[in-house]
């Protein structure tokens, strides 16, 4: 096999060669004629690459069977091959291109030969970019995003529920810990819904393929980082999803995960180097006796990231250390790995036309490699958005991990965004306590005090909930007022919120609270033949119905109100019940009003003249009323008050 | 009366004049001669300066019936009145001098006319340094502070319980808000106790007097910031004692207060201005219809200073509001009142050779005020220490608190000192919580790995308890070995650490958890006739006893080993219900290991390697038995176990 396929390459060369030749004296006749592809090699990563980055430097990973003993020629005026790389295993070879300075569009041949003879053949393409860098914007401020678990919003297509080949195979929506078939299908066919309800933007949870032999629906175990799971969908489906997006001036954010990958990846049976992954050795060793120690999963120790007293094993067994079993840990400290994770960020990004990365697990891997990692995404990027996941209620870190911050060990993170897991926690504990001096609404206005620590607060991401814990209503204790509080707030606030979907339908996991499989439940009316239809709103309860109304007033309200996405921020200590938070500039002023008191009080409003409301009309944005505001507000019952000056 | 003293005065001046020429002509006759002196007016403060400092300006507040009305002109080469100013109240001048660079210490007088005829006049003297500023050395990490409520330590002279004129009279033992008749030379008496306990700094609470109706004990209202409570002792025995400490290289630290008065204090009955302290008209007002709005107390909302968002009003009620109904706010903006606080405070530095002062209320006064405070003082006393106290349990505010730190708004403290609320706090939860994933010990781990956010974490105050809680081992829930864990961590901690008098006897307020007056409870064998003497240990229990002697043991040790006091920390991960901390220098590796197992563990040390102790041999501070450093350490029963390579 290998000789007759060395053989056809040689003719193969030969031809392309004439063709060539040919091409260079008699441009004209042949330039609409495709030159001949050779795709001699098994696998070459990134697939193709495009011309016109700042960045002009490209690390190619070839694998093939024994393409260690080939020397590679790269065959193009454009592009030169400035060093190539043996690996450890004899599979694989790291080619360093450099891209000519106003490099056209063009595809080549890597040449790899063995004692001066053609061995193998592979054409490599570079793209024109499609939009200019400046035009990838991200998302900010003015931005809602609806967080989506793609196998559990809609399953558009049931074709694609079972696909021959895979390791996990069957659907079945008894169990939340199998697959349930939605897909990205679902979700392209469902954006008049998501625009509707007031989202500008789009987080699904990971896309690209988990070939795992079971838990394979949340997909944060991928095996091939340049491939769309096809249980989802293909990647002309992903690309769709974006163009549909964007046709609605809507925002698509890819999850992306460069701390591991799932253990069936396609590289774990043939590691390039032995320091690949972390840790193999121990896992291999030990797996069978599995035992967190010896097997070297993390300590999920992640203060040991900015602990200046942190021991260098702590820090090792978090950062190295595997996330779950399942999940080998990526060893950003080889430079190949490195370099790797880096370039198919940016291939996502350019192949989608993304609006932003959401970056799972961030403090896991090696921290400077993840700042050159964002670096080198906004480098090429510069208006982008990156929200780094930090599952952390201590604001240091949130305030550490965002870029400009002045950290006293000089880490600077390039990360535009991360999450207030803070700020969820303290509206939780804010609504689920009495009011008292030092209890209730006081702990989101102390929260949002901290602030001052920030350096770009309206950068960070703020959620009521996301895929890994309860929904904010079960949160809540089922309070549907008390959880119309906790989305208005957020919605309200110096931030860029995230809603998880199902959320505004009150969905629930009180059966089993926290658990993962039923936290990431159906959306009702995702599948064929469900009674439900959130879509519609057929078989709602009516509190759900109040639900997803409230929502899509405050979210649209929201959507065209620049004195939320960039106004000042003013707030008053909550006194009597109620906490005041008023956004303004000069065209506007909102007032967010979340009252505990379940009998009619009256607030004194002379405390807050100070906002030079007195006189003025504002419009209740939930129900249409005006008032005009003058020295008190009579709040007739407990709950979220939205009043603007616009009319 | 009033005619009779100008005459005298007339004369007087006259007299002194001639003097005065005299002593121009014939020095060598007259100079041992001391000059007459005059004391005219009511009240002049500070009541007398020194020549040397860096700041050349001097601001004189002179009381006196009528000043209003007069011309102020002082008679000295020395000193230059660059200007005067009258207050509202016509009772009161305003002097600036200032100091020619080189004057001599000296006595002059300064002359108050009316329509060119002297009325009053006052000598004024200017003193020598004693020490010089660099030798003002403060607290720091190789100190271990005792803080003590001096009406509760040891009554060293009954003849001092009762003053006569004074609004409160009476001691009453039993009741825990009465006087108890403890005094300053209580504390001196007893220096030989709290020396070999191993402390290395005393900070009493307010020794000023507190001439107030009730509630006099604590020390907190003050009614004169220049004189001392004549049932605490004279001014001569506070300065005894600081010369006792300082005789035995013991620091004394000085509890000052910037924040408010007792609304006792002299001045209250005849404001120089309106504005000296804030809103005195609404308690005037008020003060028989209480009520925390109309009669303006704090609304204690302190994230004020740093919160971005919090209004003018909130920020207004936090800092201009009133402490407590018995404690008027001192309006700092008032740069009569502004210049009048930093003076008080450098006159007690300079008078007591203090080494470091506490600032009570830190976040209440206004905070640019504080910073140009403390950047007074520190100006002239650049090796000094000044803690201000914030009881926050929010590490951003201690940060924000001390000087150096880059804080968002550009504010700097000039302080040198925060005070580690949150550590305290984590510590209680530490120990009494069970140990999970995230409950137990790793509440203090993960506290300590916040200093990464501290500019100098070595110079944050911690401590188990003080004077405003209740003592950790009523907080431990009288678990004696918790609290020697909660002790000696502490101690071992890259800070400079406090305990309060009594802890070292377990010291408790069960009875009423939390009640000020008995958190405050007498020092056994402090009073005549004490059946139970903790100086000498009689009566003591036996875990009282043994707790008094693990702390000597901890402080000992501690007061001379380098590698505490300044040398690199280190920390494991909790891992089985144990904690270690390392502190080590070049010659010296401290352990401390914190175990909550009841039954004997064996501890692996193969993952403690970085630390290089394997094969040393390793002092146990406490019972003086050494040990080899191997692979494993067994720890048979719970408590804090230390060791150190210095044998």
């Amino acid at each position: 096999m290998k000789k007759l396929s060395l053989v056809i390459t040689f003719f193969s060369i030969v031809l392309m060669w004439s063709c060539k030749e040919k091409a260079d004296s008699t441009t004209t006749e042949t330039e609409d004629k495709p030159l001949p592809e050779f795709n001699d090699v098994e696998k070459i990563e990134p697939p193709f690459w495009w011309t016109g980055f700042k960045n002009k430097s490209l690390q190619l990973l070839v694998k093939h069977p024994d393409i260690g003993k080939f020397i590679p020629e790269v065959d193009s005026g454009d592009v030169s091959l400035v060093k190539f790389h043996k690996a450890e295993s004899p599979n694989y070879l790291f080619l360093d291109l450099e891209i000519a300075e106003g490099a056209k569009p063009n595809k080549f041949n890597i040449i790899f030969r063995e004692n001066d003879s053609i061995g193998l053949v592979q054409t490599y393409e570079l793209k024109a970019r499609e939009k200019s860098a400046e035009d990838y914007v991200g998302f900010n401020s003015s931005d809602a995003i609806y967080l989506i678990t793609p196998d559990r919003f809609a399953n558009a297509n049931p074709d694609n529920d079972e696909v021959e080949g895979l390791l996990q195979q069957g659907i079945d929506r008894t169990d939340g810990y199998k697959r349930h078939g939605g897909d990205i299908q679902g979700i392209t066919e469902h954006l008049d819904y998501i625009d509707e309800m007031g989202f500008t933007a789009v987080w699904p949870c990971p896309i690209l393929i988990n070939d795992m032999p079971s838990g394979s629906y949340h997909g944060y175990a991928m095996t091939d980082f340049y491939k769309v799971d096809p249980r989802f969908g293909t990647l002309n489906e992903y690309k769709n999803l974006a163009n549909q997006l964007h046709n609605r001036d809507m925002k698509l954010i890819m999850d992306q995960v460069a701390n591991h990958c799932g253990l069936e990846h396609w590289w774990m049976k043939d590691l390039p180097f032995k320091d690949w992954v972390n840790y193999q050795e121990h896992y291999e060793q030990n797996k069978d006796n599995w035992d967190w120690k010896t097997t070297k999963m993390s300590n999920h120790r992640r203060t040991t990231n900015q602990d200046p007293y942190a021991s260098e094993a702590d820090y090792e067994g978090m950062s190295k250390g595997w996330f779950v079993p399942s999940m080998p840990d990526l060893n950003q400290k080889n430079p190949f790995m490195a370099k790797y994770i880096i370039q198919n960020s940016i291939w996502w990004v350019e192949v989608l036309g993304l609006d932003g990365i959401r970056q799972d697990t961030y403090p896991y891997p090696d921290k400077d490699f993840m700042s050159d990692w964002a670096g080198a995404i906004m480098t090429e990027y510069p208006n982008f958005s990156i929200v780094g996941e930090e599952w952390s209620l201590n604001p240091l870190l949130i305030a550490y991990w965002q870029e400009g911050h002045e950290n006293t060990d000089g880490y600077d993170s390039n990360l535009t965004s991360s999450m207030d897991f803070a700020m969820q926690a303290k509206l939780v504990e804010a609504l689920n306590e009495g009011e008292a001096w030092n209890s209730g609404l006081v702990k989101i206005y102390e929260a949002l005090a901290n602030d001052f620590a920030y350096t770009a607060p309206e950068k960070i991401m703020a959620f009521p909930d996301n895929h890994d814990m309860s929904r904010i209503f079960t949160q809540l204790k089922g309070n549907a007022t008390n959880t119309k509080m906790a989305l208005s707030y957020l919605l309200m606030l110096p931030r860029i919120p995230q809603i998880y979907y199902g959320t505004e339908i009150l969905m629930d996991d009180f059966d089993k609270p926290g658990d993962h499989g039923l936290i990431r439940t159906d959306f009702p009316g995702g599948w064929q033949g469900d009674t439900v239809n959130a879509f519609t709103g057929e078989g709602l309860t009516e509190a759900q119905k109040n639900m997803q109304y409230f929502l899509k007033k405050v979210l649209n309200y929201r959507k065209s109100s620049e004195a939320i996405h960039r106004g000042k921020t003013k707030h008053f200590a909550p006194f009597q019940g109620t906490y005041f938070l008023y956004r303004s500039n000069s065209d506007e002023t909102v007032v967010h009003i979340m009252n505990k008191n379940d009998e009619p009080i009256e607030i004194d409003l002379k405390y807050h003249e100070e906002m030079g409301l007195k006189g003025k009309t504002l419009k209740n944005i939930i129900t249409g009323e005006t008032l005009t505001w003058d020295d008190s507000i009579k709040l007739n019952e407990k709950g979220s008050y939205i009043y603007s000056t616009k009319l």
